[in-house]
């Protein structure tokens, strides 16, 4: 092809521009960050203490708040938007060196925005809205004026700067927010390790050797390392999922069409009659900020900014004052859930229980195959007779990432879309959302408990397909992941089986530790309602993102 | 083809079994229907007092109320349900022997259920619900349990009768509705005459020489003749309003999928990958009883019985105590007005305008083409390679009815639909919804004000595109026809312009004494408001369907 030293070149020169932003002052030695690799099982969440390039300050403005929290303490003049901002790019841009979490680096922009921002709190007397202040990541699909958005393909590279920010970036500013830095994705979106050819992989800092999920999987590995409070994501068959699952954060995907899309740059060709819509949410430390963000948002009628937008308000619950009801899926038979997920799932029903509340069990032979579900899902994907993503790819002469291949329904193989199996593909679809749907309906479900992955993080390209998360996609039905315990290989021991074949294999002692998570599935447009579920279930679990 | 003498056979036997359930008594004498025929230019409207088969009381029950007032009466027992249902169902057989309007016949099973709404009030001291004791008339594709749905091809006519009710009708009969008779449509429901080979053409009531309009064209037909009061229909390009528009009363098509569409019977293949779906909403007497069809059903909260509802409350508005801002469409330069409808949007113009509410001009300049636009969405109709449609024609060998080749866009002539063409379609429309929306938005309009149509109600088989209603399909924006002034001869010639061509021609003797509309389109899920905006409207031209 002759176009391989080209690819390379213009991928260095663009990393190259990006590392160029974080001022020297902030950068960490090389004898330091040469621990860091991909095949380190070690932790790195200690690191921003232990880098000293943080003050006491900074650590305890990173280390100790929510987003509700840090606007609060902005707005009543207990920090400043500047302190905040500068405490949380010198987190992410160690987060930078060491996890490999950030695409583009705004830190300048940020700062004087914060600057800004103070300035109107102490002029106006007031915040500028409800993310005074407050400093917002950002996936790099999220279009910001001036900055590029690649999505992290190399043929991308010289792409001029977008001269428009995306809708939620407008928003998110009108209600005071700072941007300052967007975060890594996988080639193409389609795969949960965050890895491409022009930024490289984004580690877990939880275990470097694990990955950090995808596709919103730099912001996934920035939250968790503090280096950020609260960001975007966008998720259309677990993006905002996945990440906060092997992360360990809280992650939400709301109701298609209730969270303004317009101006993101997308991984392949508009004008997809596929209804299974990508959505964005947040990635988040608490579930407070979930709905911080989606009330927010919603709030701001953004049908007025994004014609696709469902003009629907937010609604504003009474408490609840009643048991809650959850249908409970365990499993599907294709993948078996791990032993750390098993035994936490079985916790998290235990604990629901206990607290005087229903579940209600829903059996693999209740419902269709989540796994041929998830099948169909993707073929929704690839409906593009023009292959325009890999057209992407190959203008640059790139090759595919290791974990593309491992992204594979056997039964698809060979499959090429046609306007004809496109008419039966959304018969099947509707039979699969009836299917569910009568079974919230008739068991008179408030939400649906369900693991969001079969094990916690796994070794990078070993994820293969997200079966549990593209459900509710495939449904249009809203959906959190909430991190809850720990993989531990002393209490795990009790729930390896026999009879069942893991798949990515249970390795025990190189997942000792990484986060476990839940999955809840609540009804389309329920968003509201929802968030209440996880509100209750999250104070029987005590459910927290350290 | 052999089968020719065949489908007439099975057509007129279906139609017979139809005929023989009017009571002989209700019947009328041949010598005196024979004077009723598709190129007389009388109107029929008296014929319900002619012809002797009404009781005063019938007459003054069928003649002065509209749904919203007959249940009132009902309610407060000051007429039962069985009495109104038996004054509907003789209004309607005579309908149906004068201008053909009706597919199913009911009348047995009404009267027995009207008892039981009666019995019910009577016992329990409380109606039924909304719709206690009410005839509702329903589209022939709703289902009905225990009645066919032939949706007018003959090669449904062996069909068995459907075992379930559509969604709509539950809720109908669970507000104490009483259905009566279901109503004529076109052939594949893709034409504004509904004229079939099974049941035959609907007559237009005012002037049986027009067209009655289509797709819900019976209804309409019923409606005006007052042997219904309400009627549900289904609009996908304009198939509620264009009835409503021909016969001179109100039709509303809601926003997509608020109004729960389950287990109607499609005249095409499902599984569709358009997104302009079809839409059900009510043909009416009353702006009220139009608001009383939209806020009982969503009410009911549908999306129960139906996942494919969106899942939001009918909203109750607070009073508009401000002028309202409407955008005036007046026409699109390739269908321009008629005088009759020239006349009339001036005449809405300025009465309008003088009740101090603001009218913002939007030229055609200002928008895409309205009838590029048309043309587009007609491609979206056209999406099924396997042609199911024509194949359900074929089966039986029934030839196609005269009107389906005058439906047809030249540009389109020869396309054929693949995956390909429909990522472009879907760019192509969401530019066009991107214009409409910002110019709505920029504007700050409430509604636009536009016509349904550029004429009247023409002769029949003359109508071809409806692109002024298809226009709000496209965009999914919720539309509503309201009846505004008459065709007459000696007011409209003053609007007679010898620059333009009339489509289909102006034929002032034709259709002297016409109804003329008006269209108000809405903002989507804003169904609410666009009510509130009709009701004021309503209200500065007295708008009636007399």
């Amino acid at each position: 092809m002759g176009s391989t030293p080209d690819w390379r070149a213009l991928a260095a020169s663009k990393r190259e521009s990006v590392a160029a932003k974080i001022p020297a002052e902030w950068r960490l030695p090389s004898s330091f960050t040469s621990q860091f690799t991909p095949t380190s099982r070690i932790s790195v969440l200690d690191v921003p203490r232990k880098s000293g390039l943080l003050t006491d300050r900074e650590l305890e403005l990173t280390d100790n708040y929510d987003a509700t929290a840090l606007v609060e303490l902005m707005v009543a003049g207990k920090a400043t938007s500047y302190e905040v901002t500068t405490a949380f790019c010198k987190r992410a841009a160690i987060a930078q060196q060491v996890i490999n979490c950030c695409t583009e680096i705004m830190f300048d922009e940020a700062l004087v925005r914060a600057k800004d921002c103070d300035e109107f709190l102490k002029t106006k007397g007031r915040p500028m809205g409800k993310f005074h202040g407050l400093p917002i990541s950002l996936k790099d699909s999220f279009n910001v004026k001036g900055v590029q958005s690649t999505v992290c393909y190399v043929s991308f590279i010289n792409n001029p700067p977008v001269t428009q920010n995306a809708v939620l970036v407008d928003i998110l500013l009108g209600e005071g927010a700072v941007m300052y830095c967007k975060t890594n994705i996988p080639q193409t979106m389609m795969t949960a390790d965050s890895d491409n050819n022009v930024f490289g992989r984004t580690l877990n800092p939880t275990n470097l050797s694990l990955t950090a999920g995808g596709s919103t999987g730099g912001e996934g590995a920035l939250l968790k390392f503090r280096g950020s409070v609260l960001g975007c994501g966008t998720d259309i068959a677990g993006s905002i999922r996945l990440p906060a699952i092997c992360n360990g954060i809280f992650g939400f995907k709301p109701t298609a069409q209730r969270i303004p899309f317009a101006r993101n740059t997308p991984p392949g060709r508009l004008g997809s009659p596929s209804t299974i819509y990508p959505v964005i949410g947040p990635e988040a430390h608490s579930i407070r900020d979930m709905q911080l963000f989606l009330k927010t948002v919603i709030d701001n009628d953004p049908w007025e900014l994004d014609e696709n937008v469902i003009a629907v308000p937010w609604r504003t619950l009474t408490p609840l004052s009643r048991p809650i009801r959850l249908g409970l899926i365990m499993e599907d038979p294709s993948f078996p859930l791990h032993p750390p997920l098993q035994r936490t799932m079985q916790s998290a029903t235990t604990a629901i229980k206990e607290a005087s509340h229903t579940i209600v069990s829903i059996s693999a032979t209740d419902i269709p195959s989540i796994y041929d579900a998830a099948a169909l899902a993707w073929k929704f994907f690839l409906l593009d007779p023009q292959k325009t993503a890999v057209k992407y790819i190959q203008a640059s002469g790139e090759p595919w990432v290791p974990s593309i291949p491992t992204v594979r329904f056997p039964q698809n193989d060979g499959w090429e879309p046609s306007l004809d199996n496109l008419f039966d593909m959304n018969v099947e679809r509707a039979k699969i959302r009836k299917a569910f749907h009568d079974i919230v309906v008739e068991k008179k479900l408030d939400a649906i408990l369900m693991p969001g992955y079969q094990a916690t993080a796994v070794p990078h390209d070993t994820f293969g397909v997200p079966v549990y998360t593209v459900l509710p996609n495939l449904l249009d039905y809203p959906a959190a992941s909430l991190p809850y315990l720990k993989a531990d290989t002393e209490l795990d021991k009790d729930f390896v089986r026999t009879n069942v074949t893991y798949t990515p294999p249970y390795t025990p002692e190189a997942i000792d530790g990484a986060p476990c998570s839940i999955q809840l599935v609540g009804k389309p447009m329920k968003d509201e309602e929802l968030l209440q579920i996880i509100e209750t279930v999250g104070e029987i679990l005590k459910l927290s993102s350290d």
